[in-house]
Order: C-alpha cells, then sequence, then structure tokens
C-alpha cells in the first residue's frame, strides 16, 4: 500500500485496495464519550464493532472534563425535582434553541429536548452513579460528589426570558472534579463487554471511498504499518475537534487565539479532515467555547466587568463561558472585574487563573486614576450602574435583580482579567455538518454513504460560544453518539 | 454522461469519461474581473484558453461595483503624488497586513504591496483610464468622473499608527457610479482580443479528477446537455463568493444574516464547493464585508456612534465599513448617530440607506427619553465625549482631532440606522485558500495538481470585515487572478 497516495485529506480509492486486513460492520474513530457510545449501541444491534483509538487507552477529551451532562426535560430529573423545579421539555428546547445561536440546529434541538430525561436513564442504566444532590451557589463544577448545579445562563437575561429557569447540569457521584475520567472508565467497561474490538495507538490515515464518495473503510496506521479495515455498513468520526491544530484554528477561528490555553487531547481536527476528504460539509468553523472561570465566589457575581474604555457590555450574572466570549470581543487585553468591600472575595480560581488585584482605593475615581483608564470613563459608568443597582434595576444590561448592589463600600478593588495573561481557555464548535441520524452530509445536506460524525467532530447541539452552557458537550456527545452508532448499524 | 454521478460536491472521476467534447489549456470558470483578467495572462503565454459563464455576458458582480482598486507603494500613483501624498510599499504593506487581521496572508501581501504600482500600471495599459484627480472629502465613491479617494480607515487609528496615511482608492474614469461595468466591458474587450474563447450560458456542473484528486478537466452545462471540456494545464475558479446561497451562509456566517442585503450576482458558492470536492481547503468563512454608507457628507463624521445601552463602540472616522462591522457586533438592533446643529446634514444616501431622524431635541436628556434609552446612559457618553472633545482628545476610541467637536449646539439630532431596517448591505471574504500563485491548496498546505482559484471563490487579501476598504476586492480579483492565470498556463 506504500505507493499509493491517501491522506486525511484525500481518501484511499477502493480500487486500490489489495485486500482488507480486517473487516467488520461498524468502525468507530475515536474511544471519548461519543466514540464510546456510538461502539456501544452499535454493538447492540448485534453488530460486529471496531473501535480505533490513536491514544493508548481510552477517554479522549471527555475524561479531562467535569463528566457534567446537561439533561431535563419532560418534567425534570429525580435530582432536578427533589431540588424543587420541574423543567418542561418546552423549556428545555427554547433554552437549547437560543443557546444555539443564529444557526441552531433545530432538528437536533428537538430530538435531544424530546429524549434528554431517556438519555439520562441510559447513562444510568450503563452505571453512572448521580447523587441526588443539588447545589444551589453558582460554581464552576462541584469538588464534591454532587450532582446538579447551575451550568449555564438559565437565570439570565435573555435566557430567562424565553425558558422557565432550571438547572440542568448533572455531575456524576465522584468525589472532587474530573468525574469525566469516571465517566469515560464506566462507559469503557461496557464497551469491552459488549464485545467491541478495540484498537489503540491505532491512527485513522484515510478513508477508503469509491468513486462517488461512498465510504467502505478506513485505513488505519499503527506500529509504522498501514492497514485496510472494511466496514459493510459504515464508519463513525468521533476524533474530537481542532484546537489542537493551531493552523486549522488561525484559518478557520483566529479570533479565539487572543485566548491562550486550548483544551484538548489530540483534537487534531483529523476527524473533521477525513468527513471532508469525502464530501462532508464543514460548518460553523468559526465559534468556539472560550471561558475564564471568575467565579466562584458567586458574590463576584454582583460585581461589574468593564473594558479599558471603562464601559460594562454584559449581564454579569450570565455563565462564565458567555462573560467570557463577550470579553473576547472588547477591543484592547485590558479587561477589570470591579468589586467594593461587601462583594469582594478571593477568587477560588484565581490563582490557577492569574487573576490577581489590578487597583483598589477609597474612591472609582482613584481606582479609575491608578488603572489609567480616560478619566471619568470608569467613574461615569460605576455612577450610572450604581444608580439603578440602588433600585433594583440594570436597563443596560438587565442583570438579575438578585445579583444588584450598588458598589460603594470602600476599599473599591478592580480585579485583574487581562486577556493575554489570565487563563481563558478554549475548545471549537464547529465541523461536520450531520442530521440527527448522525449522517454526515454534504454542502446540499445530501448524506455521505457510508459516514456518520458525533462529538466534536460533527456539528452538534453545542454550536455557539455565546450560548455555551457546561454539560452540553457531553450531552451531545453521548445522545447523539449513540444516534450515530444505531444508524450505522441498521444501514442496510 | 447522464448515469454518472457527479455534482459541484463530488468530482466526476476520471476513468468514467468517455470521450472530451472540448479540450484546452486552461479552462477559466467565471467571467468577473478574476476571471477576465486569468484568462487574458493565460492566453497571452501562447496557451489555449476556454472561459466558461453562468450568465449570458461578462460582468460578474465585479460589474456592480464602482470599479475602484486600491493601490498604492513605490513612491505612489501619479494621481497620489500629483495630490501631494508619496507613498511608500512599506506602508502598503503594513496597512494590508493589518486590513487582513489575525490571520492576514502575509505572502499575498508582500507580493501585492511590492508589484501593486505595477500593476496598476497594467490596468492602464488594458484601456482602463483614469483620471488624474484627488477628492479629498470622504466619501464613498466618486459620483464624477475623478479617480482619488480616501477608501478605508488610513487616517484613522489604529491604522494611522501602523501606516503612514495615503489615499489608495482609484475610480476609472467613468462619469458617475458603476464605474465597474466600465472596467469590465475593458477588460472584456481584452479577453475576445486575446483569442479566449468564451462561453456564456454555461455553468460548470463538476470538477473531473483523477484518483488522487488531480484535476483534468470540467464538466459544463448549457442547452440542458452535460459537456465534458479537458484542460490540460489547469483549471481556475473565479466563481465568486457565496452570499447569494443563504443556506451556505447561515451555515458559516449567520452573524451576517443581521445585515438584510447581500450584494452580488451569481456567488452561489459553487467556486468554493467544486474547490473543497477535490480536498481544496476553505477558509475563513466567517468573515464578511458589511457596510451602511452613514456619510458623506463629511461633517457626519464628527457625530457619534451609540447603540441601545448609550454607549459608544468605535472611533467614527473609520471606513464606513469597519465602523458597520462594529455596528453588527452589538447587542441589540437600535443604532443612533448623534449630530448637533453644526454637524447635522442631510446623509447623502440617507433615502437609500433608509436612514432616518429618531429623535430631535434641545438637550441630550430630552433625546435620551425621546429614543427611550436607559435614564443617564445617553448623557453620560455624551457628556464624556464632549468634555474630552473641547480639548481635542478622545481617549477613549481615538478619534482623529479634526473630526473632535463638542456636540452641543441645538437642535441635537439622533438618526436612526437600525440594523433590521438600514441599507446594511454584505459580501462574503471567506473562500479557498490559495498560494500567492493562485493554486488552491488542501488543509495541510499541499497544492491540488491543476487547480487554481481567484476573486471571491478563494480568500485573498481581504479578509477580515473590520479591516476591508473599498478597492480591495477589485485589487485582489484583478491581480491574483492575473498569478493564477499565469501561473496555470505555465505549468509543465
Amino acid at each position: 500500500m506504500s505507493d499509493i497516495a491517501y491522506s486525511r485529506n484525500l481518501p484511499c480509492r477502493l480500487g486500490l485496495v489489495s485486500r482488507w486486513d480486517q473487516e467488520a460492520d461498524v468502525i468507530v474513530v475515536g474511544f471519548g464519550a461519543a466514540g464510546a457510545c456510538a461502539a456501544l449501541e452499535a454493538a447492540r444491534t448485534g453488530a460486529k464493532v471496531l473501535l480505533v483509538e490513536g491514544g493508548a487507552g481510552s477517554g479522549g477529551t471527555s475524561a479531562l472534563s467535569g463528566g457534567e451532562i446537561y439533561v431535563g426535560g419532560n418534567g425534570g430529573t429525580a435530582m432536578q425535582r427533589s431540588a424543587g423545579f420541574s423543567d418542561a421539555t418546552e423549556d428545555l428546547y427554547n433554552y437549547l434553541l437560543l443557546s444555539g445561536g443564529p444557526n441552531a440546529d433545530e432538528a437536533k434541538v428537538r430530538l435531544y429536548a424530546d429524549h434528554s430525561l431517556r438519555h439520562f436513564e441510559w447513562l444510568q442504566a450503563q452505571g453512572v452513579k448521580y447523587k441526588n444532590s443539588f447545589i444551589p451557589q453558582r460554581i464552576v463544577e462541584p469538588a464534591t460528589d454532587d450532582c446538579l448545579i447551575w451550568s449555564g445562563s438559565e437565570e439570565a437575561w435573555p435566557f430567562c426570558e424565553q425558558a422557565k429557569p432550571c438547572p440542568r447540569g448533572h455531575t456524576p457521584q465522584w468525589m472532587g472534579m474530573g468525574g469525566g475520567r469516571y465517566l469515560m472508565d464506566v462507559l469503557t467497561q461496557r464497551v469491552q463487554e459488549a464485545g467491541v474490538e478495540v484498537h489503540y495507538n491505532t491512527r485513522a490515515v484515510a478513508l477508503i471511498a469509491d468513486d462517488v464518495n461512498a465510504v467502505h473503510g478506513l485505513v488505519v496506521r499503527g506500529d509504522n504499518v498501514d492497514r485496510c479495515l472494511r466496514a459493510h455498513k459504515g464508519v463513525v468520526l468521533c476524533a474530537g475537534g481542532f484546537v489542537m491544530n493551531r493552523d486549522m484554528v488561525r484559518r478557520h477561528a483566529p479570533q479565539v487565539l487572543r485566548s491562550q490555553f486550548p483544551i484538548g487531547t489530540v483534537d487534531d481536527g483529523s476527524g473533521i479532515l477525513l468527513g471532508q476528504s469525502v464530501g462532508g460539509a464543514a460548518i460553523n468553523m468559526a465559534e468556539c467555547f472560550v471561558t475564564l472561570p471568575w467565579y466562584p465566589p458567586e458574590s463576584l457575581i454582583k460585581g461589574i466587568f468593564v473594558n479599558e474604555r471603562g464601559q460594562r457590555f454584559i449581564n454579569e450574572d450570565c455563565y462564565h463561558g458567555r462573560v467570557s466570549q463577550h470579553i473576547m470581543q472588547q477591543a484592547g487585553n485590558r479587561i477589570f472585574l470591579l468589586q467594593d468591600q461587601e462583594t469582594y472575595a478571593e477568587p477560588e480560581f484565581g490563582q490557577f487563573a492569574k487573576i490577581g488585584i489590578a487597583a483598589a482605593g477609597e474612591t472609582w475615581a482613584e481606582v479609575e486614576r491608578d488603572l489609567d483608564l480616560p478619566a471619568g470613563a470608569l467613574v461615569s459608568t460605576v455612577e450610572l450602574y450604581n444608580r439603578n443597582a440602588a433600585v433594583g434595576s440594570d436597563p443596560l444590561f438587565h442583570k438579575g435583580r438578585k445579583w444588584l448592589k450598588p458598589l460603594t463600600a470602600p476599599p473599591l478593588v478592580a480585579l485583574d482579567c487581562r486577556i493575554d495573561i489570565c487563563f481563558y481557555s478554549h475548545f471549537t464548535l464547529g465541523g461536520l455538518d450531520t442530521l440527527p441520524t448522525g449522517e454526515v452530509v454534504d454542502a446540499d445536506r445530501r448524506p455521505v454513504p457510508g459516514l456518520y460524525a458525533a462529538g466534536r467532530t460533527a456539528c452538534g447541539l453545542p454550536r455557539w460560544g455565546a450560548g455555551y452552557s457546561s454539560g452540553m458537550s457531553l450531552a451531545d456527545c453521548t445522545f447523539f453518539g449513540r444516534q450515530a452508532g444505531i444508524q450505522a448499524a441498521r444501514r442496510a
């Protein structure tokens, strides 16, 4: 095979395959959450499933996460109901649709909203444990083994006007952070029990396609040998996003390079490129999730963010990722979070996130001077904010009443949240266009025969940085990974 | 051929071509400015050139434009020098590089800056006439037959700090607007004289490629018949952008749909899709040019823009497109341009652009109330602006001193520049990734053999809405169209 030209950008033509090294019904590429769920569901239909993973073990970027899943609807999970919330499917639907931004995928949102609760039950049936508990404070991720948290902008404007607020972030019962590894360990166990054959240290090199780009298999490389794997029914690409491929990020989402910390493992874009090599369309490639963990403690939400012109730009009670997305849109690197003596507390991730104190003073004029901001800019912003906050109103940005408090008690503090210094992390949200079934489609939305994708290789539920909520990506990976596995296995 | 599967997303495989209906060295797709220049230069090397155009005549979207070309460097054109400007190549280079945004193509910028002056001479040698005249006022496009104008943000911050300001917009000697049609008529004449065979009403349906995606020709459709055209050396895609393909815009650049007026003719994305069908990478697909022609007269530049929170967001002396790009980033549709009695004049394109008067009053508090803006928001913004403008300074946005004037003389006016009502027009800036030679490259920047692209089918010099200047797209189309034609014709 060594003289045959193929790559992640160029499929190996079917006619050039002299022999199949191995055959299966479904071949899954990538052993993160999406790949695990795809393989599991495909195997359970009775299909012979091969899973190839470039790394030495399962996990992918899913294992780096908190393991949180965004679920609800149909009246709510046990945790939501115990905490006193009912969650209507239409509220989940409306929230997800708004969260998807101007190119939200209505069909995926509909399917997920309708089946979210059952999907959560499925995860539990796989053995993923969730404690029936709720943390009402606004946090990033439980440091305990607790489950339910407010993980998005549900209570914040404009989301709260479109959908009745309900917490929907469900974290596995795992002590401390890092529940993603636990989630992946459970799923890995199930994949093994289901009889899926897993090849580690095996990289997908090229798809094998016929003259009309129908996919028949995959060329993989392991131990420096290329092998041709035949997929009788389909190949499912679950190889992550492209955040670690910095050239791709620069060409598709250059604005996110202001954030210097990519979150990923491999995520080299190869899944997306493989899909494009047979005519799959990659969409929404400029969108990324970006965040700085500037809260907890939640009292910091009572502060206000200003840019280097002393202007506010967001209701600070939004999810940290939405706030950070707006920070990234500001001209200039200097961003300050203003607090007073009553609201200030050291940010819980302050040291980790490199959030320091930029200035402190007895008056905002003094802080403004110390920050070398344009004279009067900060002072007039705070005056306007305080005047309205005193009567429980934020006419500019509609921050919720419970977070409104005039910032007047000295010492007054400006926390330093500079874009070029602080820990703004990011990952990509663009990827292959797919149907809710996981079928990869071309630019005219016609399926590419034999090709499926899920997880961040696809453009799924989460596709707008300003709408992302914690748990959305794993929800999408697991749910739509399952759909892709089922659909591929059932292909005639 | 009717039973063979091919489309703009799927190349026709070489082995399936039973006979060639016509053969040429170079086949150019699209008869706008890029295609005309590519065909012309290819033909002049002695190559046999076919040009296929979907429409009934030449012109494309170039013919809709003002015909303006962004040129300079090497000391300046005759018009620049007569107007008292010298233009160093490095200033042109620095301006173009900054204008290209975070993913500027340094190699293209370098080549263009070095050869811009000679390219302008080449255009003149083709017969395009330019008057030796300069309009110093800030306008959108000459209504006369004059040539040189300030067509970008050269004098505005931050551009003025990176490159010595010089006007570089050169408009053909054509009375009134619409010099693009004139430009295309001249180029069309030259194309015909050069012996290029032009097929009108002939649509490119699919590329013809071998098993490794090297391009050998093109399937075209005319009179409902598909024909196979062989290209011995190469196919040059100059088929415009994708602004008229609203599905593609939604999937790649959904944010621009806030602007309701696409500028284009065909621009259905087929050039980009054809390139992708053989492994060409499309990059920067989210970027668009957007503009509202809110000046002239230039006195309006002395006003200030505010969003519906009463906040300023840009130095108003930037190019109208850069200002409009920042308008599009504001939350909410309501955008106001504030003027006082001394700066106000009816916008020249006010009626066309649907810019009306939203409110007028004796005090800004009155205007603020009439606009139903948050109490104190507009007033504090104007107070801060006026205080600084009175001493010739704009510490927030660095607007140039000559445009600074406190807005205090009643009646005070708020012009209505609502995003959802006014004439914000747009076109796309993303496209196929190419080398400066016009060679289309894949995601790893390896050339696709036999494939070239130019104009808005490619991602060229202009690739950042916030950096675009009038004349950049035609400069790119004509210059890099030429490079692509030459390179294709010289291919071994």
